[in-house]
């Protein structure tokens, strides 16, 4: 198999219906990418986030913002974890949750993409949380409902083939908002496998919006895309050079069939190269921190000191991750 | 294979307990099929429909009809776009609901299927939405409840095997009664796969009850049951004969199955006899209505011109389901 | 394949932290087994179940314990029948509930138990009921939260490989309560393959804790562990024997891959020597009940004529089964 080296990007059909998550006043109609997501919006649901971080502390975890709203989890690909959490984030909004797995259903049936979105539509849905294996599909839904002059449905990207995954990116945000306090001087590296990971370009877009100064992406050859630069970002090869003086450090999940495939020599190779030791660990500043999306290959990408040790911020990623998608959610119900 | 083409019919053995639908005053204790089902009882649900369909419009599609109330989707058999109707209906009454996949479950473990029920009237369900590859198992267990004392809790047939679908007979009724007012002077055209469909079969019956003068079923002889007629249908195998001014045109979902096999010589070849064009749907009244049950196979029994323009009401339809199955279980809890 | 027939007991792992499911003032704080389990512990238990057995009857069938309390179904291994009781019971005290059929997502990714763990307790999980099957998971998870001082985030075992499923044990032991009001002159015979059941070793626990003074397993050598004796109780390979004078008989299920093996000669064979017949039956006292976990396999353990009988309360088993579950989880809770 050809392995493409280009930034990841959508395919030609959905180009011309790029960016329909803004409305006519700039506010927040869909959230499909952070791509081209102006910075006061962005910071519009990073604001918003925080005070729903305290919700889930509480003893009663709920508010009734978005009671009698319904929201479906329209998953084409399977993915518990991030399923999880939009349903836990839309709950906690007193919302209710219609799980789908569409796999499973209407598209084997024959039926178009557009027309099981008509009909979810056609039972009141308000808002759509979509994944699917395929860049582009939450923007041809979205476009469609706009189209149709059906904007008060939502549609929340989930994350889309290698294109984006939106709230992940908004979640990284918020971290390293909240344990750096600002953008200004960060020196932030990105590492692994950048190529694959809509995760690094929801993220890199964001930075780069948020005028990060000093964005890094540190991997083999093989798993950057070629033209990476053009995104704003310095390239390094070398994971101590490019460990040098960072803030943040973000680690890539690397998938298995990456391993298996003709990329990579090994996961032990993987590991010795571009593993985060503790060791390697210390060429960044005392007070950095070490993000990761989740799930961790230990040993693979991250050692488990590092994974466990007082640096990172994984978990806390997660728990932001929950207030950032009831930020995005209540946004976009209009509260 | 041998294919049946009598009219599909229930077992022998639940052929006895038929009709254990209604309590002994005449008012709905299951809803188990549209045949024999009397037309006042009919015309009730449809008319407790009408507001259920402003809920949904509102921005809290909520009411506490059927608080505390336990609905069991009990689904032998996936359905992805059924169950989710029926979730969304109870969950705007404020219903609990549970999903109960069972082909994965106890009756793989040997348990019978009264076992299964027993058990969930015992964690105190107080209604079942049963789907069921095999005709009459929503019978079965309507009859074992009424058997043993128990219809207190409530059967409603989501679909079993070729036998009946009574929720899409009546959201069908409901979307003709909606845009022709009466079914006094209606001439309505059923099209397709009669033979296979229990969507025909259901909304021949509620049809027939309701006194619709002409009712035309319009397919290949090979499609159609032998004994059609006996259900007080006119039969044509001629489409632009069967479609001369009806008021509504139900056009029937093709099963791939049924093109691939030997009732078929092909889905272009069913597409220039039986599927529904513009150049068609001419020869109907001018303000005919086009239906679907969903999901749609464009291009095989309907052309995508059709099935977007104006004539079609297939998502309104969808709309008015939500209603009439928020009825159902409304007028079942006794409310 | 070789068989085990030593008692089944936790992995060596997992024993260090066997009963880590009491808090230092001794209340309960996960409840993992009820071996070990304080008598006063069970009764506070039992107790509590008693109102929440009214409440199922109720019309709106919730109370408002437990809203805004986020409880997560860990199923490990599929059990719909487990599964719903539980989704029931913490719907019924007005939790959110969500289910997670874990053995499809991230531990086939690559994630460890405890690190799927640390990120469901990061979305401020409340509750976990876990079904496992590999006896200790449960076990793991707790002394995990305990050790890293999370022990707000609770856990139930909802079965775990041979070893326990203490909630069925409960409600076991509620319903020979409700019926014989007291443990203390009572004479109970478990029947069957008490070998492979986590159901059969969780009620000798309690029964064994509660001071039943005659307890008895009934079964062939192959289906008995060696050591049974050392639990407390008599062993019977003659059935006929060991039901004189019962006042409690519980029927085991016999798992169809027990009857495809090597254990036993066949399902007929079994029935005739170990099946429960209504002339077996007559050999225990005349007001003895009749107990069964399910699902049942009718005229392998149990004859029909006895399941349906009036000895039978084994669908009272799956009501009380509700009701201890609420109590658990209320409990639990801290309420």
């Amino acid at each position: 198999m050809a392995v493409s080296h280009s930034v990841p990007s959508l395919p030609a059909e959905t180009r011309s219906v790029r960016n329909p998550q803004l409305g006519p006043n700039g506010s927040l109609t869909h959230l499909l990418t952070l791509e081209g997501l102006p910075a006061e919006v962005i910071r519009h649901i990073l604001d918003t986030a925080v005070p729903f971080t305290s919700i889930s502390e509480r003893d009663v975890k709920k508010v009734p913002l978005l009671r009698g709203t319904a929201v479906f989890n329209l998953f084409f690909e399977n993915s518990t974890r991030t399923r999880t959490t939009f349903e836990i984030a839309a709950k906690r909004l007193s919302a209710d949750v219609i799980n789908l797995n569409i796999g499973a259903s209407s598209t084997t049936k024959g039926e178009t993409l557009l027309d099981t979105v008509d009909n979810l539509v056609a039972m009141n849905a308000d808002m759509f949380v979509v994944r699917h294996s395929q860049a582009g599909a939450p923007h041809l839904i979205a476009a469609h409902l706009n189209r149709t002059g059906r904007n008060h449905v939502h549609v929340v990207n989930a994350g889309d083939g290698r294109h984006a995954h939106p709230t992940q990116g908004l979640l990284d945000l918020f971290t390293i908002r909240h344990y750096k306090r600002d953008f200004a001087n960060l020196t932030v590296a990105i590492v692994g496998d950048v190529l694959h990971s809509r995760v690094a370009r929801s993220l890199i877009h964001g930075l780069t919006t948020l005028s990060t100064p000093d964005l890094r992406v540190i991997g083999p050859q093989t798993l950057l895309p070629t033209a990476v630069q053009s995104l704003g970002v310095r390239v390094f090869h070398d994971m101590r050079a490019g460990l040098l003086g960072c803030d943040v450090i973000v680690m890539l999940r690397l998938q298995s069939e990456r391993m298996r495939g003709a990329l990579l020599p090994s996961a032990g190779e993987f590991f010795k190269h571009y593993g985060l030791t503790m060791e390697k660990l210390a060429l960044a500043k005392s007070d950095a921190i070490v993000m990761h999306p989740g799930p961790m290959n230990r040993g693979v990408e991250i050692d488990s000191a590092v994974a466990d040790g007082e640096h990172a911020v994984i978990l806390p990623q997660v728990t932001f991750g929950i207030a950032v998608r009831m930020a995005v959610l209540s946004i976009l119900a209009g509260n």
